[in-house]
């Protein structure tokens, strides 16, 4: 059984015990939730030493970290070096997008080293042991999603919301496609003349999926590459067959979320929010950043971390980071490590506005070392406390910073009103 | 006469020449919006060689970089560099806060190299010169004033709303008082027992601002110092003095703009813009910031430009920015440019949200150099070419990049529906 059909019958699972030790909240609460359809919990039963996580409404803002080879750079151990350092850098969850090199070498390198969820994107195997995506067929993709499934992924994206309707759409827009299963299927839709086999053939996908636990994360294929084309008519078509194929999902069993968004100016985030959960029955959101401008390569983290806070703030459940080397190329440790902690602080950012368990206990502790001129307390309490060390180095340590010196308000505010507040909360 | 007094007549001056054309308004509007108090445009009498800067409704969102020696970091060189750097990273003004060393000669070698409008916190010298914020007097604080106005400064931070009735209300807070106009203003109350000079005497530092037309900054001393105490009582009974003394700076011929908070939480944001413009009459709002967490010291400058970016959508004017020394030290020229590039991409953000004229248009060019991949348009594009070229470096730049190598989607596209919309728009 899954842990939606678990949940259905009240079990409370090994995993979801995890979940809730992790998060603070209640069984009952849990067990509610994960019924809707509104919380995931993210573990494969082939995934022996996974540590559940759970994604949805009323638990923390959680973190992915893509890493993956290319045809250019298809080291696993290379890519086992990023897991590394999303993992310490505090990831939630991976996901492995390799196109290169060994692909299943890859894929178990990283499973068996990953105790943190780790997902994947099925089709793109698919597509290249058959020689390119006009070659695929429902039997290679099925046999493909099985291998992963048997490893042990604990979710893969599905992109079989990018049906035959929305050929038309897309050639209106600016950029076009930017994802590369968008791109696969619409390929092999053109190539065939038929209706997508991951939508046509969406049981048989939701069969496996139950069997292993593998939770079903649909994937937005014509999710906007620019902020013109944001919200149009190709995304929200593609939005509205993703609604119906969650409750498909929850019919069958199987656990589901909905992938999102993508470049979005920051006046649409809120709306893309909405629209994603009242179309999907409110199933945990997964937004790839998102982007509300296109100008800033290089700094994509930034602009991805913009506008994560908000569509976490908003209602989004999990956000996949954006790194400093997105649309340039692909990312080294360095960028995993940077596009992490950014997306980190764009997903507590949100937790404090949502009103998240915890989450501004953090903030208030912080505060309190910070009045007290508390270094240590401070590193202690700094979401990075390998870089708040680095930026400290060379620093007095005293009672006051180099920033204003013998001026500090802080010691001035207690030297005319006592230590107040600050010394006793 | 100011620029104010100026566009009240219907004269439309050199800077307001220049503001159009930086910003593509019209002269129509722009008087309109002058004469309303909505829009500042920053161009003291003195300040010869200054590219005046207009600031509010209906302009880009513009970026203030803080400069400035401490007592244990004096040197008027290091300062300067650090202007340099600023205005090369794209600041639209800079604010010398120096506290340490020869604060005049600071000033002064930062007005002679500076084009951009340049902006001090007088208190902060009147202070320092009567040997502690307790010995300050009227007459000492309006020579201080004056020496900075004939310097040329465009723009002063006046804290002249923190006043006695604050008084109970800080010491309720967590963080206390952490703007040190703020705490000089505190203390001084606190030790005279007097309601403050600069509330008191207001109309004389109006007189001397009008007499240069120095944009007068109605400094936030209350401003919250972490999220526990946003939007609390102290902060909102200074803005309510502010909305008085923004009225008296208008009634007196001043251009005046408003300084707002500080730490925020996300959820705050949109309350704090509005209640600022209606409680000051729509004056051009002055944001440092804001940080909707406290728990990130090392990369504030990431947690500003969240804030900012929030904070400008919803219609804050000018936004101050964060660095990553922020918390921990006086920044040093890089911090200073990581400041000045992620308060940038905020402000951006803002514009294309709240649609300023022009934001856009700048996302889709790059978005037409990337559906093409043309890496050389791609870097004319870019908000930072420099760091672009960087990250570019050692990647391929040929017809795709290291991401996908040969299952680039945007090309798979373009073979799937012909190059369409990218190439002809």
């Amino acid at each position: 059984m899954t842990q939606l059909e678990n949940a259905r019958q009240g079990v409370i699972t090994d995993q979801m015990r995890q979940v809730r030790a992790d998060e603070g909240v209640e069984a009952e609460a849990l067990l509610e939730r994960i019924c809707g359809g509104l919380v995931v919990v993210l573990a494969n039963k082939e995934h022996g030493h996974v540590n559940a996580v759970g994604i949805g409404e009323g638990l923390r803002t959680k973190v992915n970290a893509n890493v993956g080879t290319s045809p250019g750079r298809s080291e696993p151990e290379g890519e086992l070096e990023k897991v590394r350092t999303a993992l310490s850098a505090g990831a939630d969850t991976v996901m492995d997008l390799s196109t290169g090199g060994d692909i299943d070498l890859t894929r178990r390198t990283i499973m068996e080293h990953s105790t943190a969820p780790v997902g994947t994107v099925p089709i793109y195997q698919a597509a290249i042991e058959v020689g390119g995506p006009e070659h695929m067929t429902l039997a290679s993709y099925l046999e493909v999603f099985e291998r992963h499934a048997k490893d042990g992924v604990d979710f893969a994206t599905v992109h079989a919301g990018v049906t035959l309707g929305a050929m038309p759409l897309v050639e209106k827009r600016l950029m076009g496609v930017v994802s590369r299963g968008g791109a696969f299927l619409l390929k092999w839709m053109a190539d065939s003349r038929r209706e997508s086999f991951l939508y046509e053939h969406f049981d048989e996908i939701l069969a496996m999926a139950r069997e292993y636990d593998v939770t079903m994360s649909l994937g937005d294929g014509l999710r906007p590459g620019c902020i013109e084309d944001a919200t149009d008519e190709a995304q929200l078509h593609e939005l509205r067959v993703l609604g119906e194929l969650a409750e498909r999902c929850r019919e069958a069993g199987v656990q589901v979320m909905i992938e999102g968004p993508g470049h979005v100016p920051l006046d649409q985030i809120e709306e893309n929010v909405r629209l994603a959960k009242e179309c999907c029955g409110g199933a945990p959101f997964y937004v790839l950043g998102p982007l509300p401008t296109d100008i800033a390569p290089g700094y994509d983290h930034i602009v991805g971390a913009i506008g994560g806070a908000l569509a976490g703030a908003y209602g989004a459940d999990f956000l996949c980071y954006v790194t400093p080397k997105e649309h340039v190329g692909l990312p080294g440790p360095e960028d995993v490590r940077d596009g992490v902690i950014a997306t980190r602080i764009a997903a507590h950012i949100a937790d404090v506005a949502k009103g998240i368990a915890g989450a501004r206990q953090l903030d208030a502790a912080m505060s309190r070392a910070r009045a007290a001129r508390d270094w240590d307390a401070m590193a202690r309490c700094a979401l990075d406390p390998d870089r708040f060390g680095v930026v400290l180095a060379g620093e007095e340590k005293d009672d006051r910073c180099s920033m204003c010196g013998e001026f500090c308000a802080i010691k001035l505010f207690q030297q005319t009103f006592g230590e107040g507040e600050s010394q006793t909360r």
